[in-house]
């Protein structure tokens, strides 16, 4: 089935956008969401996201393993929104897993998935280098996964200020 | 009347293909500018940027109250250009007042604007997320701002490099 | 002959794309690398991309004198990829050179080329405001300097993601 990758920076409304697009299609929704809730304040945001969403929606958590849940939820009656693949990548990371192998499987469970899959990511490369080596490493990590996945979606989309620029 | 919003990265050239946008209309030309002149080289390079823009224009500081300059100095035969709205923003919450409200306010003031109103702002989000958390609030309430006021403008422009792509 | 800028952020794949517009082209092709070996690791990384790039290429370094390699390297039938403008940049500043006047150079040079030129150079100002004054004054130096390039260039690509947007 197709898969959409839906780009852009922090604020520029590409959940929303990512949401939209999932919901002008046919059938039930499930959003993966890849952020953890380590405390109150978190479980708060979380909880405030997905009354947001309405209820359309069936929300998974998926800090880790995104190809079993994405080869679990998805089916052809399913539209599979994931969001989001940069804190994903940096979920992966501080589990000192591997990211690209991880993004590999990733775009394995996309490909055989029964039903549409959009995924959601960070651009983050366009600023200036930064001064923390760790930031540096992130930033080469995350633009490699966003290559990866852009090179295998079906549809590429950057969002900036809410609104969609095709990309592929 | 029409409403552009011209958006851009630091030294991008979004404030001279505004201007160059605005020249390109007939009638009279009006600055609103954000930036505060607190020391003498701050007011030698706002001269500077005043002298560059030649003498169809004239130039008006407006720091905080700019909703309020829109209606004043918005005619059928005049285009206001402002530049910018992310130090606008930044201008508002160092004055400790509320970004969101008076983007509600600046939207109904282009809205109901005489003329032409040229908007420009940055975009911030697309490097690495900083290290400080004012800077991560800063991000979030420009970010959200460029939507607001994408949503709301007639046409927007993202420029690179000095060059204009169309987002809408 | 032709010129084409390659811009994107890190890990956008831009110097991918850019050596895949060049090996579209008939000839044979040379990069000139403005990076520098410090170190032991860095040699090895330039041995690695060098290898990576295959037969067809010849390396040349030229972190500071690129006008005149651009010069000394092109004719009719050469491809000459530069990569990258923004280290270049950095060299020049760290050897205390004028980019300003380095860039108008390097425009001319490309101007004068025998054979097609393809320049890849670093958005790097779409982040939030470094801390740093360095960083804020190198943000506005390759800004300024993408902006000359990209009037310049006969084609103007934006890569995201490895997927090339045209500016120009």
């Amino acid at each position: 089935m197709s898969s959409l990758l839906v780009l852009g920076g922090a604020r520029s409304g590409k959940s929303h956008y990512a949401q939209h697009r999932a919901e002008a299609l046919p059938g039930a929704l499930v959003y993966l969401a890849t952020a953890q809730a380590f405390d109150e304040e978190m479980r708060e945001r979380i909880a405030l996201h997905r009354g947001e969403r309405g209820p359309r929606w069936s929300t998974v958590e998926a800090p880790l393993e995104l190809a079993k849940a994405i080869s679990a939820f998805s089916w052809p009656d399913t539209v599979v929104l994931v969001d989001c693949l940069t804190l994903w990548a940096s979920n992966l990371l501080l589990a000192e897993q591997d990211v690209e192998a991880a993004t590999q499987a990733l775009i394995r469970a996309v490909a055989m998935a029964g039903g549409p899959v959009i995924l959601v990511a960070n651009e983050v490369g366009l600023g200036i280098v930064p001064d923390n080596a760790l930031a540096r490493r992130f930033r080469d990590i995350a633009g490699r996964m966003n290559q990866a996945l852009a090179q295998a979606a079906d549809g590429v989309v950057f969002v900036a200020a809410g609104l969609p620029l095709a990309l592929k």
